[in-house]
């Protein structure tokens, strides 16, 4: 496997941003021009102009007429949301049951779409997949018509694998001797096709826990995830979990030692809804603590390919040792939530995986597999990835922008480092449920905090995507959601 | 909605078969001349001339060249499997460690496929639904590249509402009254579109069981029911079944009297394994009593399409006065196995199953629920039906006569009147687990006894599909079996 070639703009990007941060470049002075840095880095004109032109996209620089690219003034200065303290007891899932409404609205085309983390099917432009589709069914269909294995269909299974071999190429050399082999932990036959990441992480429960169990997960956490725990009759523990690193170690720590925890549930990156990533350093951390107290991680990585910086943070299971991930994702957010394609690496707990997925579903469809493996093994999705990834970068960049124009004093916002969900956190008097049915009333949906967590919490947040391109429509939608906000507000 | 016409051939076909099985056309016997019952029972030459063949396919009669048509000799005079007799008590599901090897051999073109329920790719001919998929692909592609509904697609479940209409017509009068309206039962809003039948099954199962929960079974059934009991944490209880009337009525009265079954999951039609079809009458006493008892009805009607006879016999639900049962299907054995298309109409229970699918699944993919839809709204699913009904009614009466050739003294078959499978009851000192080794060391995969069952039961017996078009290579491996058979009896 050869090293994966590091875009030339990509890393000019990089640079400027760098400079920006570490104020360099303050916000209002202006950048240096595309001759002068063409010159410094040694870099055609058409990659410094793509490099420009994605940190406008990113809201970093704007070019002004006549005159060059600025550094933007006006940085986004929210704080991020506090770190959260759920119960620190197990408890039975009690579901909010806003959670149907919310769906039912969220997939409205009459209402401004900040509810469901699902990107608009116009930014994911998957019609290059959809003719693979086509041809499969012309060409394929009387051959692939019967079932698959209960693994899926190899040639998919084969493309996942070859992707996963460049996770944790990247790692700091203190990280780097800890990666055991991506391509033992995730080989083609270590892999089953899945009805998305749902049914993945269904599968991966199953594997590992039994009825009554405890699940220990980030809070807050996934909605879809609380309902797949109830469904299989878990018990969860919610852990504290920070904005930016994710999920407390000592608390995880203090609640292993108390034992009684059957696995624990993560995600890899930019999770949903708060956005966190743990530093790859507490991710060996996590890893050694689960190792030691024969816990296995279910690892939820659906949102890892949508990485804004430049490398892929590593998932767990391309940092762990002792085999103990059963590693879950789908396509689901990057190019086709319509085709339903997910998968799972179990290793050693693959066989229960297999023998659940025979049992509950059976396999899935033959020929939507088909279809994407034509098309990762195109190379159309590393372009279509560079795309998206810009594109949501800066729908959040414009988001956060008009939050913190529009939103009541004292909002707290995540600044995820990928993915296309925000976190907000109110001023504690609001509530976000009350919110959510004065933003239907003005034809708007957003998804309201209470729905991800399984003990009430979390009352005042609540959850935007960022999943559309951004439009007129959308700003407005915002800027009325914050008035809304701020006349239910006391220090309005 | 229209009644449907009955087809002329068909009539006339059944007609003539009444004649041979009331002794007035003898074996042996010749049939009337075509020109003679065009003018008996006023139908075209062409319609006659295609009911003669279809009673060719079927076995029934056979041409003899410039003489006309005669009864076929040598009926098929195999007796019936005995009625079964399992245990009587609740067990935990243990399951054959075979079947995982059958999965896999059965699945493997260099074997003779005889062991897995699934129609032959050639037999099925889908490619004008592959068609509606690749237009699907492309012109509907962008517009469904996100989730459905936990229901799936409306056009879909129109389609399946639609012609569930039909159901329950053509009964006699005294069910005809007991019917309620499939309308109301099986509208699209009380359909959820599932990954196959067995999905299906596993949403109506978690909607009114728990873990530890006892379901009531035909035994033997099928082994992937079986799996998805266990890995749902359920308790079965098989009763005893009759290879044609199916589940033995006395048998389930007293374990309803006895109390702890949660449910009861039964086939509708031509039952897999065994074959059986409870009549109408029976069915009415069945819903009598777990209305009484209070206990759900799950029903398995995946083979309900493909009948022998001229009316689909009718599924439970279409008689059923109590909104008791959760009626599962699929697309699987008539036309697509590999869309992973099922259904269930869920009543009183829906959300409830609508709930785990979301937990379990999210949704289905989009674009084969729209081709499924678009096929069957073409009206081209009826001629199929008609089409694959005589090519499997065919296939089994040819593999029945090639059992009674070879098989040894004493075998006896199954005579269903629909699907695709037989059961054999082999001289009880054969094991067909050894069998199965033999045979495979001769390239042939049947499905053995023992995985049809939770106890170890009917290890002399083993299901033969007849899914694939008749072939030479079909019939030698019938015949080696036959053989192979033979001399593991003592008769020999």
């Amino acid at each position: 496997m050869q090293s994966v070639p590091a875009y030339r703009y990509e890393e000019l990007a990089g640079f400027i941003t760098g400079l920006v941060r570490n104020g360099t470049l303050p916000p209002g002075s202006r950048a240096p021009s595309l001759r002068q840095i063409c010159k410094q880095r040694r870099i055609s004109l058409s990659a410094a102009l793509q490099a420009y032109r994605l940190l406008e996209d990113r809201g970093v620089l704007e070019a002004r007429p006549q005159s060059g690219y600025y550094v933007r003034g006006g940085q986004v200065s929210l704080q991020l949301p506090a770190a959260t303290k759920p119960s620190g007891k197990p408890t039975n899932v009690a579901l909010s049951g806003m959670v149907f409404e919310l769906l039912e609205y969220a997939a409205d085309p009459r209402f401004v779409p900040l509810g469901c983390a699902i990107p608009s099917t116009d930014l994911l432009a998957a019609g290059r997949l959809d003719r693979f589709l086509a041809r499969a069914a012309r060409v394929k269909g009387a051959e692939h018509n019967t079932y698959t294995g209960p693994k899926g269909d190899l040639h998919l299974r084969q493309e996942i694998a070859r992707r996963a071999l460049r996770w944790g190429q990247a790692l700091s050399s203190d990280a780097q001797h800890a990666v055991t082999q991506s391509a033992e932990a995730i080989s083609p036959e270590n892999i089953a096709i899945t009805c998305g990441c749902t049914e993945a992480l269904t599968l991966a429960l199953k594997a590992v826990t039994r009825p009554g169990d405890t699940v220990a997960i980030e809070s807050p956490t996934y909605f879809g995830l609380l309902h797949t725990l109830r469904a299989l009759d878990l018990k969860v523990l919610e852990l504290p979990t920070d904005a930016t690193n994710g999920v407390d170690l000592s608390a995880l720590e203090r609640a292993l030692e108390g034992g009684g925890i059957a696995a624990c549930l993560f995600s890899s990156s930019f999770n949903n809804p708060l956005g966190c990533t743990m530093p790859t350093q507490n991710k060996l951390v996590v890893l050694d603590l689960l190792s030691k107290h024969d816990v296995p991680l279910i690892e939820d990585d659906i949102y890892g390919d949508i990485h804004f910086g430049e490398q892929r943070p590593p998932p767990f299971i391309a940092l762990d040792r002792a085999g103990n991930t059963l590693y879950c994702s789908s396509f689901s957010k990057t190019i086709a939530p319509g085709y339903r394609i997910g998968w799972i690496a179990a290793g050693r707990y693959m066989r229960k995986v297999l023998e659940h997925k025979f049992a509950l579903t059976l396999c899935g469809p033959g020929l939507p597999q088909l279809a994407l493996a034509d098309f990762l093994s195109s190379g159309s999705y590393d372009s279509h990835l560079r795309r998206i990834r810009r594109a949501f970068a800066s729908n959040m960049e414009q988001t956060l922008r008009t939050i913190q124009d529009s939103f009541p004093k004292g909002t707290r916002a995540s600044r995820p480092a990928g993915g296309f969900v925000l976190w907000l956190e109110l001023p504690k008097s609001i509530k976000t449920s009350e919110l959510f049915r004065a933003a239907l009333d003005n034809g708007i949906c957003f998804a309201p905090g209470p729905v991800f967590s399984t003990t009430g919490r979390y009352s005042h947040c609540m959850r935007i995507s960022c999943g559309h391109n951004w439009h007129p429509r959308i700003e407005k939608g915002l800027r009325t959601l914050g008035a809304l906000a701020s006349a239910a507000s006391p220090r309005k």
